[in-house]
């Protein structure tokens, strides 16, 4: 008999698009009943006859709102009697409100697959209502966020799987955002390049958020950093507790200034940072802008580190992510390396761990 | 309720040791009940009160001798049948026999985690019962064996994962031998070192086999490289359809030869393999000991190769495994470092598969 399983999928941008379009395509011994689809605005509720082709455009036309969190709750709950089928909530938004509604979710045996790091990186009583040891013993509503972490590398399931073995995690350092990746990776590539020409040039690529400044200010890495953090028992408690090196000019920090205005008096601090890669340069090092917990001392760091040509952070290419794990069994660090970032390869982290759940789950 | 999973354990040796410490050790929603420990002599069945401290000394003063693999299969369908729970067969040994036995013990619903190669690596109408359609649709009897290739790296998974959600493969490329990694990445560091005075090191050291000749010949890497092949959808037929490289100079490849004279004679031919590495070094290159599966040209390769010294197989680290894997998502390729073998490192990878199984099947 072919097991099945409800899925539910909430935001259809980047990763939301190539996360429907791979599921609709994927050939599996389990099947998988899309029963709703939704973005800000619109929504296909129980739609029939989707396939990797139409669905855009059926959303597209689709006249049915987009449902509310509540209701939303209801009408997966509702299908799932009719059903039968437990059903899993995927949410590729990056919305804190959906975020805080997952406890509510997993209360009423709905699992979630999610690439949105709210949840898991707001407040501590958040994160503790959904990994306390009632939540881990409960099987029947599961909830995997390997893509909130390096997209879909092997992160959070590796460090996952350390822990769960008995192993002792000692130390996690790697380059978490593919912008600041790329802008690291070029600014030590050449002598005279710039820079505020190098954050321009990050933009014009879409390396960067439309305001590279969501870029440059780390909270994104400082967000992955605190799930590394808690998984790895470290319980920080929110983002303030958190020291982050923002690569933003105390000058030209005011929120009032305008994308246009702060990139075009970025050259002015040129010189700052090119002094720091210089003296860098005289240890025989490189600039990375790093993420990193220490679980000796409890100590997080997120901001510039100096790294030996030789390591494997000086010798990144273009956007990658890397992650360096240091633990008890492995005294040389476990290391994975790869886009950390982009619809598809996200997608696939977020749609791998569908699967897991469905595996586990479907009936 | 608790779940629970019956498991019984072949092989205690460096690997099978370190499993049973690590599992009995470990805190768990769901119960594992151990009931059956085995090596080629002993074996304790339906044992009780067995502790990560005492279980050795039990097993080593048991008067049950082993049971051969149909009383095993017998035993432990008796024994799910009265504990009405199923169960999961760990294959700590690097049997061919038991190995070959997989079919039956899947056929009968017992689930199996393994890092003994010689299921995947054999003869590929093995291969073929393993994996044809209707086992994959088979989720009553799970087969996981991610320590086969590099320990307790990400890497099956991780592959797996990939072609899953509809990646494709397009090269692999690795250092899948601990004392491989160790002999080239020492013999790179210096221009004086002689390659067999690495080999005797190495030996020294415990990174080889008893008989070198185990490392240097290559079989254990093009194993390797089968299953990792075979995975991707490159149906090799058998070992025999490899071309080897082997380390061991023909002169010296006579099976009668002894461990010692293979030592004494090997000094004899350090030029050879000293004028490549100065080739290779002119380039500004290294060697590297490689195994790798072009998808595109469903080529395989076992051998010596030369890489950039800003490559990250250059930059390698003591006995490190490193694993390069490019696809169409993953132009720059996803990369997987660290060390592939060593007790700990292997039985956790083991000990995850069995929880990856347990959570699907324990009831
Ligand atoms: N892009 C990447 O490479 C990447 C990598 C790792 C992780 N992530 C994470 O993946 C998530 C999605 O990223 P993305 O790049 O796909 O973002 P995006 O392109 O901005 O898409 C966000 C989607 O969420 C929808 N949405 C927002 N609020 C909603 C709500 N309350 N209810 C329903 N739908 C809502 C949006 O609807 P509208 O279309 O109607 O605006 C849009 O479809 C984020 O959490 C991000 O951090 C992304
Ligand atoms: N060691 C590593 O770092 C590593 C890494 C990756 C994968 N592996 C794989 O892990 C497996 C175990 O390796 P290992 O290093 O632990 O080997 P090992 O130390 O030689 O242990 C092998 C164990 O298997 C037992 N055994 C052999 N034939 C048997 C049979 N027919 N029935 C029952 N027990 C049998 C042996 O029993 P006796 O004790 O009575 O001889 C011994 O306990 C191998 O497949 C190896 O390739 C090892």
């Amino acid at each position: 008999m072919v097991k099945s399983v409800n899925v539910a999928i909430v935001g259809t941008g980047v990763v939301g698009s190539a996360f429907v379009s791979q599921l609709l395509r994927m050939s599996s011994s389990i099947k998988y009943n899309v029963i709703y689809i939704g973005n800000a605005d619109q929504s296909l509720k129980a739609p029939t006859g989707l396939s990797a082709d139409n669905w855009a455009s059926a959303l597209q036309s689709s006249k049915t709102p987009s449902l509310s969190i509540p209701d939303l709750l209801e009408f997966l709950k509702e299908q799932s009697s009719i059903t039968k089928l437990p059903t899993i909530l995927v949410d590729n938004t990056s919305s804190l409100a959906i975020a805080q509604s997952y406890p509510k979710f997993l209360e009423n045996k709905i699992s979630i697959a999610t690439p949105n790091k709210k949840a898991f990186s707001d407040n501590y009583s958040l994160w503790e209502q959904l990994f306390n040891e009632s939540r881990k013993k409960n099987d029947t509503a599961l909830l995997y966020h390997e893509a909130t972490v390096g997209a879909g590398l092997p992160i959070i399931g590796t460090l996952n799987d350390l822990i769960q073995t008995g192993d002792k995690i000692i130390k996690i350092e790697g380059i978490f955002s593919g912008s600041l990746s790329f802008i690291f990776n070029s600014f030590s590539q050449s002598d005279d390049i710039k820079f505020s020409d190098i954050v321009l040039k990050a933009k014009e690529l879409g390396y960067t958020e439309p305001d590279p400044r969501d870029d440059l200010g780390g909270l994104d890495v400082a967000r992955k950093v605190i799930i590394l953090a808690r998984i790895s028992g470290f319980g920080i408690n929110s983002l303030n507790d958190l020291d982050i090196e923002s690569l933003i000019p105390k000058e030209l920090s005011s929120p009032t200034l305008s994308t246009a205005d702060f990139l075009s008096q970025l050259p002015n601090f040129d010189d700052q940072i090119k002094q720091q890669k210089i003296d860098a340069a005289n240890e025989g090092k490189v600039l990375r802008f790093v993420g990193s917990v220490d679980l000796v001392n409890n100590k997080v760091f997120v901001g510039i580190a100096k790294y030996d040509k030789s390591h494997p952070f000086a010798s990144l290419q273009g956007s990658d992510n890397v992650i360096s794990i240091q633990t008890e069994r492995y005294t040389n660090p476990l290391i994975v390396q790869g886009a950390g970032a982009g619809s598809e390869v996200t997608a696939a982290g977020v749609l791998a761990d569908t699967i897991k759940i469905a595996q586990r789950v479907a009936v």
